[in-house]
């Protein structure tokens, strides 16, 4: 399965008093990664008027903690796409070490396309489509 | 089933450029719930020594995005117990807006006991199954 | 002077790995005790559109630290107005204990009113004038 | 002036409901500057027992806005000694757009080195001060 990944750093603001990498921050690495993994399709940012499939609302996190990530480092955030819905679209997550390969967490993220007013779930556009396709499955 | 909720704010600074309620702030507003159960549970803080059982780390969190919580407002966040294991323990978590009974968010979390030395999965104390046994089942 | 006081929670994701409140969590306590000063003003949120007042940058923020503020506990925030200028408006704060009269922090709070299109500064409005003159001088 | 520089992401979560960087992230943003700075000084982690200075306290904190940073992107952040005292340290700050050589906002911290057990005031070591030479005056 092709994936997306980056290093991302740990920094002391993000670790709690058991000098642990806080569990909710794990949420935010997936999601700056997703981002620049938007970017690596080609596709702007979340109010770029020409990408309208970044218009977006997240469905469901999950989350699975495997090994705790202790003290400040740099760890590696992978991403890919799990499953390409009408409306939703499925991204899988690994949290890494920088050295060894095996999984700190893993996670998945469902977004669902929805229109800007009214809120209400929409199709992805053939564009989207045709830009994810080499990385479905 | 018996649970406990409790009033919390969104202000601000939790809100996305879509003036919602981030995705990620969730987790903080059901654990912050979380601790004040403990609470109510009259265990200490996760550094009593007189409360071992807080010593734990998160196994797995899951939400499931319902409604968005749109604008700076006090939401109800509710907690109960829905399984308890040898060394696991899983809350269930619901996010409703002051006035009304529906969910704006549903999620789940599961703790781990461990020793604080070893970091190794290890039993919940009788005195916890005592204390919780009012909310299980 | 006449002043604003709001009791505000330190949860376990506010402290740093030394087990006190990070640093950077006292400006959100700040920002979150003036939003309820506001409202105390009887003026609406930031997206208020009666509330024209409500659009403002922060120009600066200081913050000296003097007692460290230990664990998960309530502590009171306290806000006051420290001057009021033409477009700028600067609040001063306190954060204190629950159950003693001393400081762990004081912080200042400047903000200028801008147009929500230029961005440019502009004056506050008369009403604002007239709702903030039992709180100034 | 001898300065520390680093890039630095703007991520969506980082940002307000104006799209704009919210005014606390900004101690975020130094503050990890700053960790990278104390590596390139060759001082270890926070908990790290071969570097008793880096146990210290802030206490104080100071910003001023300049100009937004609107939408996600990349920043650098500047780092450097303003002054050096027995038992403080003040660093100055500057946040600036990759392609430009303005300030979007200025910052100054000061430190107090602790002793751990005590928390009060103590000297810097003589290495840390051999160390900073290069970077002082």
């Amino acid at each position: 399965m092709r994936f997306h990944e980056q290093v991302m750093g740990v920094y002391f603001d993000d670790l709690d008093p058991f000098h642990i990498l806080h569990n909710a921050r794990y949420l935010l690495l997936f999601e700056r990664t997703l981002g620049s993994f938007w970017r690596v399709l080609g596709l702007g940012g979340m109010q770029d008027p020409d990408s309208p499939d970044r218009f977006h609302l997240v469905k469901t996190n999950r989350i699975e903690y495997l090994a705790p990530v202790r003290g400040e480092q740099e760890v590696r955030v992978r991403v890919w796409i799990e499953r390409l819905g009408t409306t939703s679209l499925t991204f899988g997550f690994r949290l890494m070490p920088m050295d060894e390969d095996r999984d700190c967490a893993r996670g998945e993220r469902t977004v669902i396309r929805v229109d800007p007013e009214t809120f209400r779930p929409t199709p992805w556009t053939d564009e989207l489509r045709t830009r994810l396709a080499p990385w479905v499955g």
